[in-house]
């Protein structure tokens, strides 16, 4: 936790009491600020980023006299469109996905997606919920993503996912393709990523009808886990799209 | 396992048996293959990869013709020097950077390291080979990484990380420093990638009497697995540097 997220709907005027025990542990033991007068990093959700003062703290609540005026990091212009992977995964993409600047994941079902990952409890709105403000705070960010699940692969695909993608560079991640090439006109990305195993050859050929260029990343088989902030990696590079 | 590795001593003329149960269980229940004369990919350990075809299968062993006569993926051209990490991101780090083509990996002791990491029975040799292995058969590579781990900071960095990381560009990765210019002309590199709550200014500058240039990759700060396949897909672009 690089940034506490408060919820503006806490603050009252220009104070706020944070006495969740998990968030009281790590401002003492980790961050090590333990008396009135400490400063820590502060983010108001879907706001700014700041500063919070500790006016009060013992191991049950913190007062936080609450001062923000900086923008949180730019988002990274990348929407994902994935198949559902395992819960543990899942939950992985969510947080590191958030870290990483995503604003839009589409979950999706494909063919080779085992039914029983859209009837996991990861999925509760609670946990998701969770697992996006963790990869908030990872980064010092305030912004929160949006989540969606789709049962269906081709009414999603075909209805709603050339909307989804409009004026973005659409990218299917197939290994086995082209190697995709980067270039510095692209400015937001759509980047659909299979299952393991990949996706079919039907599942390529309807992404390729809405736009979508099947392309790989490299000669590497990468994890999901992994392969996500690879290709992140891979098609930002502030400094030379400036 | 998207390939399976076996050693090149257990090839007798061109005939292996596999007789790992896991091993078999995967090839039988994931790839689905069960009968004489289905094809699996396969790869001898620090060489070619290519073809085994079954001549005999049951559930306590298999039978492989094998053929090879194709090279693993290319190498990541980047070392990483990291700050031991707590043992289970020790192991991710292992997987992904294997699976992501990294071949010399330098752990070390850093100020914010705790000391248990370096006494965590991960580190056992029997263990990292058996991590080492998994990256591989992700990516369908054949070469095994080295790793090193490193109990003292100063004398490494001093005595060894000169010669270590000689001929490539040497970056340490430090937020809030200036964001790394991507450059074509370089085509190997060093990366140092500190602790949670980053290098001390002591470290920093140690690494810097020794060539490193202190550098973010973005505004983000990320965890470190999920900062190591960013910075690999930051720095390299095979089709840009064509």
């Amino acid at each position: 936790m690089n940034l506490l997220l408060i919820k503006p709907e806490d603050i009252i005027s220009d104070m706020t009491i944070i006495r969740d025990k998990k968030k009281i542990a790590h401002v003492i033991n980790v961050l090590k600020k333990t008396v009135s007068g400490d400063k820590i990093k502060i983010g108001i959700l879907n706001s700014y980023t700041g500063t919070g003062e500790i006016t009060y703290i013992d191991e049950n609540k913190i007062e936080l006299k609450v001062s923000v005026c900086e923008n949180p990091p730019a988002p990274l212009p990348m929407k994902l469109i994935i198949a559902m992977p395992r819960p543990k995964v899942f939950r992985k993409i969510l947080q590191h996905g958030t870290s990483l600047g995503i604003k839009e994941f589409h979950f999706m079902r494909t063919w080779k997606t085992d039914k029983s990952y859209l009837l996991s409890p990861v999925l509760e709105e609670k946990k998701i919920y969770k697992d996006l403000i963790t990869g908030l705070e990872q980064a010092k960010d305030t912004i929160l993503p949006s989540v969606f699940i789709h049962p269906l692969f081709k009414p999603f695909v075909e209805d709603k996912l050339p909307a989804i993608s409009m004026n973005t560079l659409r990218i299917a991640a197939h290994p086995g393709e082209k190697e995709f090439i980067f270039k510095k006109e692209n400015s937001a990305y759509t980047i659909a990523i299979g299952p393991e195993g990949g996706f079919t050859d039907y599942e390529i050929k309807l992404l390729e009808t809405v736009g979508f260029i099947p392309a790989c990343f490299g000669q590497r088989i990468l994890r999901v886990e992994t392969a996500l902030p690879f290709i992140a990696g891979r098609l930002f590079h502030t400094n030379d799209m400036q």
